[in-house]
């Protein structure tokens, strides 16, 4: 029996919030089971690709038995959904750090950057295999768009919040500033699995500090001048 | 015989520079029969994908003998390669032009990615047809490195020109700038490639002026407070 995916709690295979006390145990166990899956898959794809791993490949790495795969994934390709779902929570936990703790944008960005890239950023041949199954598979590449909007959604109510702080600036659209956001986390995973020698972790924070002076408040805007500026 | 393509100067078969007073009129012939192979090629991919177009549909649509196209291309792949570096010419010429014309840097970029815009944003399957080769072919990965690497290496001389001028950030290294305008504009186009629903030709503006909002020498640095600045 294939399960339907909008039935099980996302939250349910969630490093960031396992929320323990809203499932049962059997449900748990399902999630956890789901989740060994996919980070077994993930392990996988990163050293060999997907086109070369097999189901039973992935099994034997999360060490339950064969049959058990098809009961949470209809095929190795809806793992990478499953996967861009666990990402898009990631996001979502930032918005609600954001909104519960009021840490600014641009620190809850730095994170959110770091933690979404921890997973891809295992090797260029994973973001590879993350990438094609979409560009080529129609079932996925619908998935995809769900997961994408999803994500730009949190993004822009986190500019939304930006915005109303005075730390994002009010003269776009939140869709708008959360897009321009999106598409250079995707390019920059795109960039790295195609030239490896495009180093990434280090990279990171200097990409957050140019988008983010592309969406914050401008000095104009945001401070009288209290000093003299000094010119360069 | 398969021609080099490192022995074929490139702007021969460039439509922004055509050189007619650099080359013979065989070399000039061979020029526009590449071009046109590669033009026929970019309409089938984004009619029907890349993996459904033959060599033959290409040959046909050029108007060109069938064995001719193995003299200007080893496979269909190779073709995307022509594209990349004719996109990377585009970016060459936006650097020439900002440095002899002296335009100001904002509105070379935002002419340049419509320039680089023009033929990917055909249909959102031609996208994908470019992205898949590199993705899943090792030797075309390693020709897009080259050109990725050539249009990193313009645009990083555009970002020196834009210092110098003060238009650009000085507390950055163009090599940083040049990769965060490169990175989005390929997350940009892998975007739309998987959902259309994300317009694109509106949208270009809005991100340029993004991206540049997040390259550009902040208003502190440049101006002194000539007047009290408003707050919003």
């Amino acid at each position: 029996m294939v399960m339907s995916q909008k039935k099980r709690p996302l939250q349910a295979f969630s490093e960031e919030m396992p929320r323990k006390g809203t499932v049962g145990r059997r449900e748990r166990r399902q999630a956890e089971t789901r989740d060994r899956l996919m980070h077994a898959a993930l392990r996988l794809f990163a050293q060999r690709g997907l086109a070369d791993t097999s189901v039973e490949d992935i099994t034997e790495a999360a060490d339950v038995g064969k049959g058990t795969f098809f009961n949470y994934f209809p095929s190795k390709e809806h793992l990478l959904i499953a996967f861009g779902q666990y990402q898009v929570r990631k996001v979502e936990a930032a918005l609600a750090e954001a909104r519960e703790a009021k840490i600014p944008i641009h620190q809850v960005l730095r994170r959110l950057v770091h933690s979404v890239s921890r997973d891809p950023g295992r090797t260029p041949l994973l973001i590879r295999s993350i990438m094609v199954a979409p560009l080529t598979n129609d079932a996925v590449r619908e998935s995809m768009i769900v997961n994408m909007a999803r994500g730009r959604k949190a993004l822009a109510e986190l500019m939304t919040i930006g915005q109303q702080r005075g730390e994002i600036r009010n003269d776009l659209s939140p869709r708008h500033l959360a897009r321009a956001v999106q598409q250079g986390m995707f390019g920059g995973f795109l960039l790295w699995s195609l030239d490896p020698a495009l180093e990434i972790s280090g990279w990171l924070d200097t990409w957050v500090e140019i988008v983010f002076a592309g969406i914050k408040t401008s000095e104009a805007e945001k401070t009288p001048p209290s000093r003299p500026a000094v010119r360069r």
